[in-house]
């Protein structure tokens, strides 16, 4: 209960992920991260193009019904397919971008997501997009929170020092 | 009075609505009727390509000056003709998308409007934008609040507890 | 000293400018410019393609190491270079945006630059991007501020009453 007590006196940090690019999302996750290691109590809500950065890297067709199955081929998903949101130049830009991190040392996607993990940000799929995208809590890789609706990100948010949507 | 007292206390959630694509309007409106549902009183503020939005559906080549004009050709708004920001195809994409929505049983843009109408959240169109882009209050459907300058929009951020800018 | 203290009583406005186009650098400035002329404390911390914007316009092929050669040259930035998220089509958008501004008067990106430095607004390049690309402190036009952390950035969107992602 001492515990709960503490929790709740953090500073709370939101971020809507709605994007599914690879520049994105790193920025999403470098503030994330920046924000837990300031000790603040952070939550990030995937949407949309979003929920592909928790999905699972490998084939993962189990979406159900006809039309989501024909928007999961084209939208894919898991960390290590996301683009550039610019100069994705048929994948030239994002090798380039992800060399780039590589040389400098950079933690990939999939290492920001395990740090986050480790650091107690909270990685939850909104329920309203899983639905209409036809994705379940087995669509994503372990460690993601379940899945929630708008009310409890809108509930987050309003007690949140810092909102972004992302 | 005892009114404005009551409203004022309400916590104040105020999103900019700059992106016109049928993906981020759909996140603006489901933020934004998610909020009013649990007693926030909500603002959304319309600039850029958020405008196409409220525009009317119906032709509406109204606006002033031939640069305008030939902007409004190619920018020709209304809520039946947002495109998804990704996976258009030439219109198959959003085309999916609309379907998914449907059989979801999920409410179109339209019927978000008129949702949100109904549970009090105002829809501001950005005055400077309107100047830029040769639209008046005429351009927009019914229900629309009068157009405000990015003053109001700052005045209304200051005092919520959530702003967005999508 | 009474001087710090005042500054410190301003109210604060914090905005991620992490998108390079025009139109969304226009709408940083309009918010930005619009807080500081009510009185409000306002940082803009530039990131990723939001760096373009503050490079200089004269050539500078500063950048060190071959990849972040080969990505200045595809992502050469300064203000003048900017064009439109939409309707670019290979520059005639952006050009009759341009236009449009002209004609209503509208400052250009280089006035709202000189204008919100004028009017206290801090610019200030994200120091990890910065990193990836190869910028330095010399790539960047006269009058902004010194790189800094996302650390940096967190700790002022914490004391902040607005704070946008655009």
């Amino acid at each position: 209960m001492a515990d709960t007590a503490k929790v709740a006196e953090k500073e709370k940090m939101t971020i809507v992920v709605f994007s599914g690019e690879l520049d994105k999302a790193l920025a999403a996750f470098i503030i994330a991260t920046t924000g837990a290691s300031m000790g603040m109590d952070v939550t990030m809500f995937f949407t949309f193009w979003g929920l592909n950065i928790l999905k699972k890297n490998e084939g993962g067709m189990k979406s159900k019904g006809f039309k989501q199955k024909m928007f999961s081929i084209l939208n894919r998903g898991g960390s290590s397919r996301l683009k550039l949101s610019r100069f994705n130049m048929l994948g030239l830009g994002t090798w380039m971008m992800k060399m780039v991190m590589k040389e400098s040392h950079y933690p990939s996607i999939d290492e920001f997501i395990t740090m986050a993990k480790e650091m107690g940000v909270k990685l939850i799929p909104c329920s309203t997009t899983c639905g209409m995208f036809g994705l379940t809590e087995n669509s994503f890789r372990n460690g993601v929170e379940n899945i929630a609706g708008a009310a409890f990100f809108v509930g987050e948010a309003r007690k949140s020092k810092v909102t972004l949507f992302i």
